[in-house]
């Protein structure tokens, strides 16, 4: 049978989600705990794979097994197998032809900037850092000119391995909540460092350094070169992919 | 002259806030980045020591210096000097009677407590954890029982070494966020665990074990060994004190 997860994490230790033989990775943690609850090999496969020091709110991945498990071993008894930085929340069984990431249709993803002189401290996990004060309401308006299905070349790094750089943004908002400034976006998919770096270019109007209209421009021109730097993986995390409601998970990934 | 600082840590890695021979303090990083900036030993009074593990908002402390060092080199000249865990957010020049703990009027603390099955990962440094569905609104209730000046040795630790059990608690507020569960308060002064052992009865009644009234027995029979355990660290962050306005200190510790 097929099991679908939802999964939290704290990217900071890790190399990322994927498997890699040169240090640790979400996956391998994954499947190592689930291995031990299926008493069977496991391979997990998940909605969107993080860079290493992204978080995750709710990462959902999907694993196939014979073992015959309640819903609450699959939970409670991965996460007494798993390192404190990374947990089971829920646990659903799904249809064979359920598939973590083709069978979502939309990721959603936060970026957190603490801006103020001082660095950070008490969250320096989960926060990017911009000492000069920074125009959120700018950086907001900039930001509409993505929404829509696009071309995303300019914020798309040399690595990224996806066919197609169109990716259907639908949702971007910047809004300031004390000394945060907070970045939210929601897309069909993202490029490779595409969150990062819409957020590095939208600091870059946010000091005023470039206007508003330079981020329609950025897109337009489709030069990654042209475009400011990639924010720090700290202030990112992953909230989650959005599934057809149609394949029963639970109402937070579903709709 | 005196200058007052107000710092944040995340406690976590630390004894605690007080210097000790056997292990990290907050109090002997700050002195010895401070008495790198002012090229001479320096030593630190606090608003209130903070246990191990748990974190500061804004701490506020005061020292004495002869050395001429503008505010922007007492914050960010310190920072560099710090660990990442720790940060001067800001540096004020003060009147020489000023004392960061005897002219506090209040102190400001927050618990969180993550109230879901599955325990703790991505924010794991900063919640205590119940896994049974807390009623809140029953907590906030109980909790306003202990509002006025009282005899807390119903929750203070037998290590406490103030002279009196009286404090003040001013304001104690119980609320659900999403799956979390929010203790905010604020007394004149606390005891030695207060918080913490506080919030430790309020989960008893959140889960429904006693009744809302519980709080209210417990407080006039001031009795440690009767009430609830001692919660966890890492939930509670030190939000900071409050002065005199006319300390001159910033908006956040001032009134």
């Amino acid at each position: 049978m097929r099991i679908a997860l939802g999964i939290e994490y704290d990217g900071t230790d890790f190399l990322g989600w994927q498997r890699l033989s040169h240090g640790r990775s979400v996956q391998a943690e994954m499947e190592a705990a689930l291995s031990f609850v299926a008493a069977h090999p496991v391979e997990v496969t998940c909605a969107g794979r993080t860079d290493a020091g992204v978080h995750a709110r709710c990462q959902v991945v999907h694993f196939d097994t014979g073992a015959e498990r309640s819903m609450r071993a699959w939970t409670l008894g991965t996460n007494t197998r798993l390192p404190p930085a990374v947990a089971v929340r829920w646990a659903c069984p799904v249809a064979d032809d359920f598939h973590a990431r083709y069978a979502a249709r939309a990721r959603r993803y936060r970026y957190v900037i603490l801006n103020r002189p001082a660095r950070p401290a008490l969250e320096a996990r989960y926060v990017g850092w911009e000492r000069v004060a920074l125009d959120a309401a700018a950086m907001h308006q900039a930001a509409q000119a993505l929404l829509g299905e696009r071309d995303f070349s300019a914020f798309r790094t040399i690595a990224c391995q996806a066919r197609s750089p169109m990716r259907e943004l639908r949702e971007i908002g910047v809004a300031r909540e004390g000394d945060k400034v907070i970045v939210e976006v929601e897309a069909n998919a993202f490029l490779h460092h595409m969150v990062r770096n819409i957020v590095g270019s939208l600091l870059v109007v946010g000091r005023g350094e470039r206007p508003v209209r330079w981020i329609a421009e950025l897109l337009a021109g489709r030069d990654r070169s042209a475009a400011g730097p990639t924010a720090p993986a700290a202030g990112l995390t992953f909230l989650g992919p959005r599934y057809p409601a149609q394949w029963g998970l639970p109402d937070e990934v579903s709709r």
